[in-house]
C-alpha cells in the first residue's frame, strides 16, 4: 500500500472522528432539552453517561461502520450518524456495567462512572452501584431508541435494530464468558478466543460492518460467513495486542504499570501463555502471582523475565500479525465485488492496528 | 358491570396468562438451543432469567396488551405473542437490576437473581454481582430482539420496537427518580405521581396499550392523551395501592410483615401521608424510624397506630378509588370509537385492582 493511500485512510479516519463528536455532543444536547420529571439526579444520569461517551478516543467502529457504507457507494448514507449514535451508545452502555463488574475506578483516563458516583454519594455505597447500574441501562435503551429514527427503510432500520440487539446480547455473553475464564480449568484457545469474539469482536466489527451495508442497501447476510470471519480475527489480533501490551509494555506505553491482568487474576492470552511454556517452580512463580491479587511491582518483573527466557513475547507477537494478515487477506478477497479504496482501509486496518503494539 | 361480564373478563385473564406462560416457557427453550460457546456460565444465566421470568404472576400487562388489540377488532392479531415476550422479559430485566440496586434477597416468592448468585459463589461476591448484572443486561438486549421478528408490517414493527425502547428508558428514569424520593427534602406528591407514572405504569400499562392497538393496525399516537392518562391513573392507585397494604395489612394479607418501605427508609405515598399528617411528637418518631433501617415491629405498629387515629388508612384507600374511578371514566370515554366489550375490560381493570386492596 503506497504512502498516499495510508495518508488519505488516515485522514478519513480523523474525519470520521471529529465529526463524530460532534454529532454525539450534540445527540447529548438534544437528550437533556426533553421534557423530564423534576429531578437532580436524572440531569445528573444524562451528565454522567455523557461526559463517558464524549471522552471516546478514536472511534474506530464509526469508521467501520462509514468504511462499510463506502464498500457499496462513494456518495452520502443516510442513517450512518444513527447507526454510529446506537454503536457508540452501545460501547457506553458495556463500559459502565464493566466498571461495575471490574470494581474498576478508572475508565478512559477519568473516573468511571461507578466511581464518580461513589465519590459524589460516599456515606451511600448501596445508592451509587444502584445509580450506576441504571446509568448504564439508559445508554443501552438509548442506543435502540435512536436506531428507529434512522432515515432509512422500513426493512433496513428493522434489520438494523435487529444487528444491534443482536450485538448486545452477543457481547453480554462475552462478557459472561470473560468472568468464566478466570475460574475453574485454565481456559484454552477455543476458549479463549470465543471471548475475544464475544466480547468485542461482534459488537466492534461485526455490527459496524452489517450496519454500514445494511444503510447502504446491501444485504449482509450474503456475506456472512466472510464478515463475520474477518470481525472475528480483528477481535483475536486486537485482544491478543491489548494482552500482550498489559504484560510486557513499558508505563510510558501503557500510561500505567505493566502486570494490571497478573495482578488482577485474569487469565489473559498472555497469562495463558506463560502459564503453557513454563513448569516446575516457573510456573508456580506465575500462578502464585495470579491467585494473589495485587502482587508486587518485582514479581511482575520476574514474570516478564520467564515469558521472555521462553519466547513467550516473540510467540503473542507472531500471533497477533498472524491473525492481522489473516483479516487483511478476508478484506483482500472483497476486491472486485466492492469499491477498492474501501476495501483497502478494511486490508490496511488490522496490520496498522497490529504494528502499532510491535 | 353484570356478573356475566365480570366472569368473562376473568375467563379472559385466566386464558391470556396460561397461554402466556406456555409461550414464555417455550421461548426459553429455543434460546437454550442456540449456538453459543462451551461454558457453564451462560447456560447457567439462561436458566436462572428463565426461572425469574415463568414465576411471573399474573401476567396483567399482556392481558392489558391483549385487550388492547381487542379495542381494534376480535380476531386473533399477529405479532401479540413477540410484543407479550417483549413486555415480559423488560420486566424481567427490570425486576433483576432492581433486586441489585435495593440488595433484595427475595422476589416473586423465591431467590432474587442478584441472591442466586451471592448463593452460588459466596466467595466471589463481585463475581456474582457482575453476573446478575449481565442477566439483566440479557433480558433487556432479547426484549428488544423477540420484537423484531414479530409478524407485522415494518412500520408497525419499527413503532412497536420505538414503544418498546421508549419504555425501557422511561422506566429506568424512573428508578432514578425513586432512588432521588429518599434523598434530600420530602418529596411532594407531583415527585411521587412522577415516579409512579416513569417506574411503572409507562411500561407496565401505557406500553402495552400502545403495542396492541399498533399490532392491530391502529395509531396509538391519534390517542395518546387519553392512553397516557388512562396509564398515570392505573399506576398511581396501583402504586397508592401497593404502599397503603405495605403499612396496612396484615402478614397475612401481605405474605410478609407490614412496615418494609418504613423500615428501608422508604419514601413511600403512605410514609409521605403519615408525615403530612403529623407534627411534633409524633412526626418525630416517624422520622426516626424512617432513617433508623430495621426498626422493630413494635415501631411499626405505633406508626400504624398514629396513622390511623389521623385518618391516614382511610385517606388513603379514598385517593386509591379516586384514582381507578378516574382511569375507568377515561376508559368510559372509548365507547362508540372502539369495541364494547374490551372497553369494558379497560374499565373494570383497575377498580378491581384497587378493590382487591380494600
Amino acid at each position: 500500500m503506497t504512502a498516499e493511500i495510508t495518508a488519505d485512510i488516515h485522514a478519513r479516519l480523523a474525519g470520521y472522528r471529529d465529526r463524530f463528536d460532534a454529532v454525539f455532543a450534540r445527540y447529548f444536547d438534544t437528550l437533556a432539552q426533553q421534557r423530564l420529571p423534576r429531578s437532580t439526579f436524572v440531569p445528573e444520569a444524562l451528565e454522567l453517561v455523557r461526559d463517558m461517551s464524549l471522552r471516546g478516543g478514536k472511534r474506530l467502529r464509526v469508521a467501520l461502520l462509514y468504511e462499510a457504507a463506502r464498500l457499496v457507494t462513494p456518495d452520502p448514507v443516510p442513517g450512518l450518524e444513527e447507526a454510529a449514535l446506537s454503536i457508540e451508545l452501545l460501547q457506553t452502555h458495556g463500559l459502565i456495567h464493566d466498571d461495575i463488574i471490574d470494581d474498576s475506578p478508572v475508565r478512559r483516563g477519568a473516573s468511571s462512572v461507578y466511581y464518580a458516583y461513589r465519590d459524589r454519594y460516599p456515606d451511600r455505597e448501596q445508592t451509587a452501584l444502584g445509580l450506576a447500574v441504571l446509568a448504564g441501562d439508559l445508554a443501552a435503551f438509548w442506543s435502540v431508541q435512536v436506531l428507529m429514527s434512522a432515515p432509512v427503510s422500513r426493512e433496513a432500520r428493522r434489520a438494523m435494530a435487529a444487528v444491534q440487539a443482536t450485538a448486545g446480547a452477543d457481547t453480554v455473553v462475552g462478557q459472561v464468558l470473560d468472568l468464566e475464564r478466570d475460574f475453574g480449568p485454565l481456559p484454552d484457545r477455543e476458549a479463549l478466543d470465543a471471548v475475544s469474539e464475544y466480547k468485542s469482536a461482534r459488537y466492534s466489527v461485526l455490527a459496524p460492518l452489517q450496519l454500514g451495508l445494511l444503510a447502504a442497501g446491501a444485504d449482509p447476510a450474503d456475506h456472512h460467513e466472510e464478515l463475520a470471519r474477518y470481525a472475528r480475527l480483528v477481535g483475536v489480533s486486537g485482544q491478543l495486542r491489548d494482552d500482550y501490551l498489559d504484560l510486557f509494555a513499558d508505563t510510558a506505553t501503557l500510561g500505567k504499570a505493566a502486570g494490571t491482568d497478573l495482578r488482577s487474576g485474569r487469565r489473559s492470552y498472555a497469562v495463558c501463555a506463560v502459564l503453557a511454556a513454563t513448569a516446575d517452580q516457573e510456573r508456580a512463580l506465575v500462578e502464585a502471582a495470579l491467585t494473589a491479587p495485587g502482587c508486587p511491582p518485582e514479581t511482575v518483573e520476574q514474570v516478564q523475565r520467564i515469558a521472555r527466557r521462553h519466547g513467550v513475547d516473540q510467540q503473542l507477537r507472531a500471533d497477533i500479525r498472524q491473525n492481522a494478515e489473516g483479516a487483511a487477506a478476508v478484506a483482500a478477497g472483497w476486491r472486485g465485488r466492492w469499491r477498492g479504496d474501501a476495501v483497502e482501509f478494511f486490508e490496511y486496518l488490522p496490520l496498522w492496528a497490529a504494528e502499532r503494539a510491535l
